[in-house]
């Protein structure tokens, strides 16, 4: 989201109740999408850096200019404990902002993880280290320290918006992002819809048919299916 | 930007003045940008479909579902002279969902034109209607009319967030997205920034060196450039 | 379409009626395409080398080796008048397998055009030859003649599968394989087409919503579509 | 493949002799493909969703629309035992159709795995059920069940073909198509192959180059290569 | 070629004798590309921002940053009557580095034209101005001036090395690169090609087959090229 | 690099001392390529075919026509114990070029390793020998043995010039290319940052900031950051 302002830090975010974020973090991202409406999710290409990775926490977000991650630096001051760092760019960029040393900093001021949509370095590093990390490249290209961006600012990540404080969900299926006021009642529209599957699930291992279970014959037929022998 | 409401229709929208909506059509999608501060801009994927498109006007936004163009119709219902169609879809999609009966439509109630993060077909006869269009791709696939979205929300079209009222600047540079409340300082900066190009472009067309006229020769000393002969 | 034989070159192809081929070319692509039910359509990477190129006619069908045009030279012989080659590749493969001198040979043998799921070179004499052609680059890079492929078998070209003797059409909006056998009653259905967007041209042209005109009111209102003042 | 009938569902399918799966279920990809002459194969962007997922098994295949995964739900009552299910879109599109309840209720209908040109959701617990699947992506979006594809008509699945009934071979190396009628000599051909490479891999293994085991210097020298010291 | 020095301008280098860039100048890029055997090549990513641009020159080379054109002022300085500048960049990247200020003061200078390895902006002005540029992108996206590159060093652009002062070649179907040394042979390597395809195409106008032509039939048969009715 | 030599093989190539090459490999790519000045990577789409492959060695190069390994057969014959095959391929192409079999040979005739722009297959079975490769694709594709490419030539591997005995350090991150009389310099000038690391770590760890450790502050209020509470 590129119509936003360069060059300012927003110092004091809300963040939502811990609880809210607690019940979010038992779900998968396909879930939550689900429990959205089917709404929130970044691009696919985002991928976890090592199988299993997963994190949940309010984002600090910050707006990385091509090829330099000074704003990484800045946001690092601004983490509580809990928070995920999701950084967008103002240009589609590759290269590896991201490394070890920050994963340190990172971890010691409080942050769960990283959704970058960028490229990330050192992954033998963060894999040691299980600093879960989510992006889109793994390169090992250099950054400079020269152009501000923004941290805490409303950024388009990975074709999602995101606002400072809204909960990032991010796991091997990709990376849902839950506006903060709709927290408490997304994790209840999960758990209702986690509850749903356990019947259905069972159903489905004894043999019986989507079809039946879901009632689907009659729409199908009037769709016009059509069977041939 | 999937996390707004699907199944919705806004129908009265704010536009700016038809003032500063003419004013910003004086200027080309690359100054507005630069007048915005680098920003706005959608990804460079959307391009015209013929030379020398171009529109400017307020963004009816439309947001799609894949292999599905229900809601452009839905959307031509909420046309007013001069606005511009914006769709975005909930996940990339390069179908047809648009061709030469919507763009009469569309004309008809008064759209200026289109922008949108998918495809187009029957390109030789909007070609032929001078009907400005700005896509991911031309495709002949057509589309269905089976699952809801929505007109009006905000969305995220080709990585920038348009909300319903946006001025919304196309050229063959791309696309570039002005929020209604900066519809009019951004113009005034756009004047600003063409009318201290005329006498950079003068003197450069005379032979005279950017690293003269912008006193580049210092900076470049200090971070270290080498000349060698 | 790998699962075909390699080395081989099948000589007497059927070809359709030449009336069958003069309906089709009537029409467009993405007419063509909505008369088979949505189907036949080579996938939209596939674009011409220059704007407006079309052609119509049976598909002489060639199955190349990566970097390598053996096949085409020898395809050439198979051209009776008004065929259109359509060249797939055992791999994909950019390279730029066609030039104008085959371009010179396949028109002097009959040949309306070419269709291939790979490079062209030379594309300002192929213009200025007004020889349409539509393939998924341009590329000045050449080829070698050392690996056999075949003539005249089935193939797949762009996601579409192609038999000898189908019917290609090709225009601004891509291309689409009529299957010989469905050649007429596609005609038919796209003349019916053709037809009733006469009508509804007209009223759309004079303000008519397509809400109305195709009665969409009740079914969006069914699926739930709320309208917000 | 586009030009198939849309809205069919085949019942009665032929599949191969259990023995003659058995036979080809020992070889890997790679030997297959290099024994049908070097072809069959799907494009190398299907992968598997975990390292070491490996299947082999009659195809029942599906024809999916974008964003919509109501044809898999049909497609789960015409399994027996031992069949892999393989699904086409009618067009790109990389929503996750397919995730754990749909794999339950496949494993609980026979199917051995899935191969799709499209996105799949659940990963972590598909690997936990071991469910191989080779899919273009991993994607938590969801999808509906609002329009009709087909089931067990021939497809064209990342770029090959499939009938109902052929032998569908894949592991970590890509995805492999035996026509039903190829079968057994296919896998004649495999093991001939495999049994070659024995003496081979023990030459290789003893420093021998592969310039003299395959007596290529004659052609070598003959194609004009040079060398220089 | 990331290898080579940052931070240094080459002031003198050589540059071919104009005969021989005129002698090059003469013929497309194809068969520059063919006259070298086959090598030289851009990739075809690198398209002219207008139909039927062109240009040939020798290279002032410029190594860009992500998202940074302060290089491309330091060039303009190099610049010669008839040069033509060749910029790469350390990272991929499809900002709009360039533009028709900067296309005013390069043409003052001297440069015939451009060929980036990054994207472009101003499209319809250096259409208008006659400009010929060959980039992998068009947008409109502005740069910072920030961080050091190199001009005039060796630089990898689109894949093509390419030293300071070797002739550059680019037209509709590409850009080839001709190393200053290899200048006038290939010129006279491109002429006899030339020459010996107008018997050629006089052959092919008149219907000969290239089967016949180059004598391919009987290699085609000792391939075990089979005949089929 | 296109423009170097067709159908040649250099037999005796100058390797740097072993010392320097075993000074590298204690290097990750990522600190490698930060001490030759941000220069020397490959493309971030070289993969490593498993997570943890890694290899260091000086480069015996191959370039390979698309669809062809001929060349890779007898690159075998000039191999060293302790070299890294380093092959590229005159035009963009993921065929499998390479796979169980010829890892037998080369790890027969001493190689570490390979870095190919192309496919690899038998991935695991290579991952089984431990046998480290880093590809652009992986595929089960085959090829031919019918053109003639080189050996042992400066080849462009994903976008970096590779000279013969240039030493090739390749991990998790990628993959870079120093310069065979870099090789020592470069190994100490690695060595030098991974000490000043120490202690940056140990600080960042304690929670210090780099916004103050690297003393940044000063430069970002120059540059306009503005902080709002």
């Amino acid at each position: 989201m590129s119509n936003h302002p360069i060059g300012v830090v927003v110092r004091n975010i809300a963040r939502p109740p811990r609880a809210a974020i607690e019940s979010l973090a038992q779900f998968g991202v396909a879930t939550v999408h689900e429990a959205m409406g089917r709404t929130g999710l970044c691009k696919p290409y985002l991928r976890p850096i090592y199988p299993g990775a997963q994190l949940c926490g309010p984002a600090v977000t910050v707006l990385l200019q091509p090829g330099d991650n000074w704003m990484l630096h800045v946001a690092a001051e601004q983490l509580q404990d809990g928070d995920v760092v999701v950084a967008a760019c103002t240009t589609d960029c590759d290269d590896g902002f991201f490394g070890e040393l920050l994963a340190t900093s990172f971890r010691a001021r409080g942050a769960r993880g990283l959704v970058i949509d960028g490229g990330v370095r050192d992954v033998r590093e963060l894999t040691g280290m299980a600093f879960p990390a989510f992006s889109r490249a793994i390169n090992a290209r250099g950054t400079v320290k020269a152009t501000l961006g923004s941290v805490n600012v409303p950024v388009v990540c990975a074709g999602a918006v995101v606002h400072p404080g809204d909960v990032v969900i991010a796991d091997d299926d990709g990376v849902v992002v839950v506006p903060a006021a709709a927290a408490e009642r997304t994790a209840a529209a999960a758990q209702a819809r986690t509850d749903s599957e356990v019947e259905k699930r069972a159903r489905l291992a004894a043999g019986e048919l989507g079809l039946d279970m879901y009632k689907m014959r009659e729409s199908l037929a009037q769709a016009g299916l059509t069977y041939i022998d």
